[in-house]
């Protein structure tokens, strides 16, 4: 199974946190260099750097940078946490570092942490694919979102090393296609069968019974195991439901938020109107929150969550 | 209330068909000169011209062109007729002409009923419609589809200038975006506050009661109220009815196919991958089929039908 170099997504090197600009992707592989924690914070507001626990990693990374270079940390850890409002895990890797002795090597760890840990989310959501399964996924949630082998995607690569997949829809997942550029280009790296559709075909994809399974990633789940992730994520869970298709949800323990009772209290970020069209007034959510209801199960790193979630959650981070 | 000027949307002149070239909009606004019914169907495929109603005139206008050229005329039908597959009234109006003395004057006053039905039926949709209301629509279903004021886009505007309309989301409506291109460049033109949405965040605004009402339009609808439309339009209406959020559909009887018993029998048009991606492989369905179930009302230029359709919809078409 061939799946993208940790190293690859992201590093520390002495002075600058290098990130593969993933804006260049698929026409260009390019090397983004950030020599500031302002410059990582930028690198992550304009999306060069994407993907809730990538976020996480180089959030972390830009912080050891500047504990490195005797940046002022107050300054660094408050633009580094104000660059996306959304992702929960930016904020707890920022914390980690900064409650460590040594940044750069909690950095380190909590990237080799992520490469494990996908690698375990990877072997438990692949545990729940009937085999020939045609599946259907949003966003990117491969290692470019990770820095590891991926949440949902790592699940349906590993599930494809195991014959247990035999295809892939991915949504386009407007209006920054990363489905259609980064999703899609990470099962082509890979040798997986996909092709990419447009959002608003998935729905009749799945009424029309060509899609076995669902899977998603999560930017945030509440405690009651509503889930926040890429603007369409909810259509998708009503149809799936409609239409009986298992919607499983694969995201670390680090992206479960128990301060946060449900889905009602997470803020949704509205990013630049211009992303969808700047001829015209236009609106951009982000995000939208997939009630628990509709949630098959929820996989971690440390197995599959399943109803009622607010036990099953709560029990896996307290772990 | 502004709308646009029927002949300028598309007109016969002495040796060609006109039409306002709707791939150009709206970074330009250009005509596009058709010599022989074959470069009318070929307008009609590359979506030069689009909208059934539109569709269905722009063939009558390329039938007399070719009776007026002394084309072969069962060959001039054949290459119209094909030239898109779903469209119920495309095959109708070439029907008409076919079995007209003077295909000319024919096609003419099929354009000009299609403008008066269009009158009719925004003027029976916009009595649903409630004060104040936040609309959302999806795809083009104004004068540009149409060859009159439109269907839903004709509906919405008038209920705009009623006072009933405050605010209209449009979905962008990938791949081929005639939403932001189209259905916004008609809004502005005619005044009326709107935004632009990716498709897939239109779920998430009805989950969080920023939509009052959906309109849209139809390619095909069958005997028992199924509603083939623009690839989308059933997610939306899956999503309206979770959220008890009314889901009017408006088309002109000629839309109706009482040949058709149910959604199922409809062809679904796969159109070119490349409309989606040309990097990765990919799928295009253009359409899908709302199961009538969905839909709270079905508007004609004869006034609104309701469930069954079954009865509803005979009884409008045998009128």
């Amino acid at each position: 199974m061939r799946v993208l170099e940790p190293d690859r997504i992201l590093r520390l090197e002495e002075d600058c946190v290098v990130v593969l600009d993933q804006r260049r992707l698929p026409d260009e592989e390019v090397e983004l260099v950030c020599r500031t924690a302002a410059e990582v914070a930028d690198a992550i507001r304009e999306l060069a750097v994407r993907g809730a626990p990538a976020i996480g990693i180089a959030a972390a990374y830009g912080y050891a940078l500047a504990a490195r270079r005797g940046e002022d940390l107050n300054e660094a850890y408050a633009v580094l946490a104000g660059a996306r409002p959304t992702a929960a895990n930016l904020v707890w890797a920022l914390r980690e570092v900064q409650a460590a002795a040594d940044p750069v090597a909690r950095a380190r760890e909590l990237h080799s942490d992520e490469v494990e840990r996908c690698r375990r989310m990877s072997s438990h959501a692949a545990g729940l694919i009937e085999p020939e399964s045609r599946a259907l996924t949003h966003c990117n949630t491969g290692g470019l979102a990770t820095g590891g082998q991926g949440t949902a995607l790592g699940a349906l690569i590993e599930a494809w090393a195991q014959g247990l997949v035999r295809h892939v829809l991915v949504d386009e997942t407007r209006p920054l296609l990363q489905g259609a550029r980064l999703t899609a280009w990470e099962l082509e790296s890979a040798g997986v069968p996909h092709a990419v559709v447009a959002d608003a075909a998935a729905g009749s994809l799945l009424a029309r019974g060509e899609v076995d399974c669902v899977l998603v990633g999560a930017d945030r789940i509440a405690a009651n195991g509503d889930v926040a992730n890429k603007i369409g994520t909810y259509p998708l869970a009503v149809l799936a439901q409609r239409h009986q298709v298992p919607f499983y949800v694969v995201a670390p323990t680090s992206t479960i938020d128990l301060a946060t009772a449900t889905g009602a209290e997470i803020p949704i970020e509205e990013r630049d109107p211009a992303e969808v069209t700047s001829r015209f007034p236009a609106r951009n959510p982000a995000f939208d929150v997939t009630p628990a209801e509709l949630v098959t199960a929820i996989v971690t790193e440390l197995g599959v969550h399943r109803a009622p979630f607010a036990a099953s959650l709560s029990g896996a981070v307290a772990a």
